[in-house]
């Protein structure tokens, strides 16, 4: 008999019938002896109407007052999967975030956990009974309602896979698993068996769209394995584990694809100490997420620096870059807001040097140009133009031999 | 400067423009000195929509569950209304029944307000922040959600009254106050400007509409002053208050009429000691609600007793009395689903006895029977034929001259 934390996404719960599968589901695991918590998100498209609401009556909505709102999705979605369970038998009980004893600092609509009291949902797993929980929110330090962010049910979920000490937390969702490339650009894209918590890592920071970074990283930090599967076929998905030494691993686990960000470069830039932490302090300053960063070594004592960012996030970029150019000498600031970046990730890749030079090799075979390259132990990005992505990413796919 | 309490129902809050024309007339409260708590219900018609959800997903949801699931509808309406508020400029801040310190009893669907800790709502009004808290739901002594069943917002808004000591409780509906008939039935019925808190409760009691019993005890009894008004006119309505005993008093305030009731008459009751006992706790145990009960004097040893009861009722209160036919000796059981009750309510009846003569006189005219005939200090109440009770209601009215 173990412990499972079973998360069910927007679409898993998103109407009557889905909410009852979803009770057939935990009544199923129920029967064969394991302990159930379940975690769930808003119904379906219901946060994007409450979202409408908040646009109607205000052009600045409070973060407090958003989380308020946000927050009755779960509200509704938890009771009504307690109300399915019960008419199968099965004791359940909804807790609200602030019920399940998660406690978050005060940053509201991205609030981060600070510690899980979890002794009313041990209480309830104790007699048996299911303790259905709502996902993305917390309580703050302040007694305010708070949200999680983006993900956030996903990080509810391993938050108390790691304080219940579960033995695995499933993420179920509207795709099987993980694939070795999005299916929807490489029709015979495989679903992955295993991928080690590095690997996801990689894959959710370069555009895979199964699971966010922030929870694989809880789950990695706290050792809690997941499994990602589908609420709709309800077969075995892709579980997400430490890696294991012992075991043979594939070199190129899988190819994943983002075409959100855009690219800035800033010419000239005198090669000086400072210069680069002014720049890239003028960008924190306005919250932009900087995501790739590359620097040529200088000539003439001066280089470029480029960089990729959010493409909303694009014409404060540029801004922040051209409102210091006078000041620290910049040469010039340019943008492009059609690239793509195409990544391999695997963890056999830093025994086996050959993968850079296949992966650009394929890439040149088609003609694309390579406009910046970054890479880590486990992973290659290569940002190439927008319209060639999808080309590029199937040839890679098929070059590294992924396909099922 | 005065602390004014304003609750908004359902209609008063049903989309976005209604929600901001509320959060306007707080901001001219707050404008002219007042400080304001905000009371809000669940927006228009989306309890209904919830209901609908829990039948398709259960035939029977568990009461804890119904509440959380119904409590989000006024997590909704009251960041909304925030965000209104901070739209215009106004500092607000929601919280939810929990959050006011809104402790109730474990009797889900229907709790009990055990007592108000409105330290953080003080603690607000003295900020300078408008609190808008969610009407009809508290926290109970275990920590679990509830709700005040029918008219819970009223009661929120009374007890929050109370315990922070307001001037006035503002109750915003869709009429614009408490009228001396259905104007619905009755065309020329009047504005009352000002009822007593007896008067009311009787009108509540007897087909009154506007506010419900229970709000207007906890009002009478904790001295808050009630005042029905209009949130599409925002005109001045109707004070319920204190009677004042060196006013005159109208003789005759309203009248009142109920068609939801059913009449059950138990036929040859032996006239012993207990036996009516036996009847009404044997509707007691099945959760019956008696209203009207009539008794003739005995003749010949037996009675008959006639009582009301809610029509959706009925068929139980008559199997109730058929089972205990045998063993009490009664002569017969027999129902009529067909009746309506008509009362004429008013303070300063009971120091004029001709106002009974002229209410029968008036029905006798229009060839209508009295069923049954009940009476306070301060009202009369005859049932009749459900067929003319609107007939009978326009008479009334105009008997005793309540015109506009």
């Amino acid at each position: 008999m173990a412990l499972i934390v079973q998360k069910f996404g927007g679409t898993s719960v998103g109407d009557a019938d889905r909410i009852r599968a979803v009770a057939d589901h935990i009544a199923r695991t129920r029967r064969q002896g394991d302990d159930v918590v379940a975690v769930v998100s808003a119904m379906g498209k219901s946060t994007d109407e409450l979202l409408r609401l908040a646009d109607a009556v205000s052009s600045d909505p409070p973060p407090r007052e958003m989380d308020m709102l946000l927050t009755s999705g779960e509200r509704i979605s938890m009771s009504l999967l307690c109300m399915a369970l019960a008419d199968l038998g099965i004791k359940a009980a909804s807790f609200t975030g602030s019920q399940a004893g998660i406690i978050t600092d005060t940053d509201h609509t991205r609030a981060k956990i600070l510690e899980i009291r979890p002794d009313r949902l041990a209480a309830a797993i104790a007699d048996g009974v299911v303790p259905v929980v709502a996902g993305f929110q917390g309580v703050s330090t302040e007694k305010d309602i708070t949200t999680l962010g983006r993900g956030g049910s996903d990080v509810t979920a391993v938050a108390l896979g790691a304080a219940l000490d579960a033995a695995v937390c499933e993420i179920y969702t509207d795709v099987t698993g993980v694939f070795s490339a999005d299916p929807r650009v490489v029709p015979d894209a495989r679903r992955l068996t295993r991928v080690s918590f590095d690997e996801m890592l990689e894959m959710a920071a370069t555009g895979g769209r199964v699971l966010m970074l922030r929870s694989v990283e809880f789950a990695r930090n706290h050792h809690v394995p997941l499994h990602v599967r589908s609420s709709f076929t309800w077969e075995p998905g892709t579980w997400v584990v430490e890696e294991d030494q012992s075991m043979e691993q594939a070199i190129v686990s899988a190819v994943t694809h983002d075409a959100t960000e855009a690219k800035v470069t800033v010419a000239g830039v005198p090669d000086r100490p400072g210069i680069a932490a002014h720049l890239f302090r003028a960008l924190a300053d306005r919250s932009i997420n900087v995501d790739m960063i590359v620097q040529n070594t200088s000539a003439n004592g001066t280089t470029d620096i480029s960089f990729t960012v959010p493409r909303v996030d694009l014409d404060d970029a540029v801004a922040a870059a051209e409102s210091l150019s006078g000041e620290m000498g910049f040469a010039g600031v340019s943008s492009d807001s059609s690239i793509a970046r195409v990544s391999l990730v695997g963890a056999g890749m830093k025994s086996y040097p050959g993968v850079t030079a296949t992966m650009f090799e394929t890439l040149a075979e088609l003609g694309i140009n390579i406009e910046m390259i970054s890479t880590s132990s486990i992973r290659i990005s290569c940002v190439v133009d927008e319209s060639v992505v999808e080309e590029a990413l199937r040839a890679l796919h098929a070059a590294f031999g992924l396909g099922g």
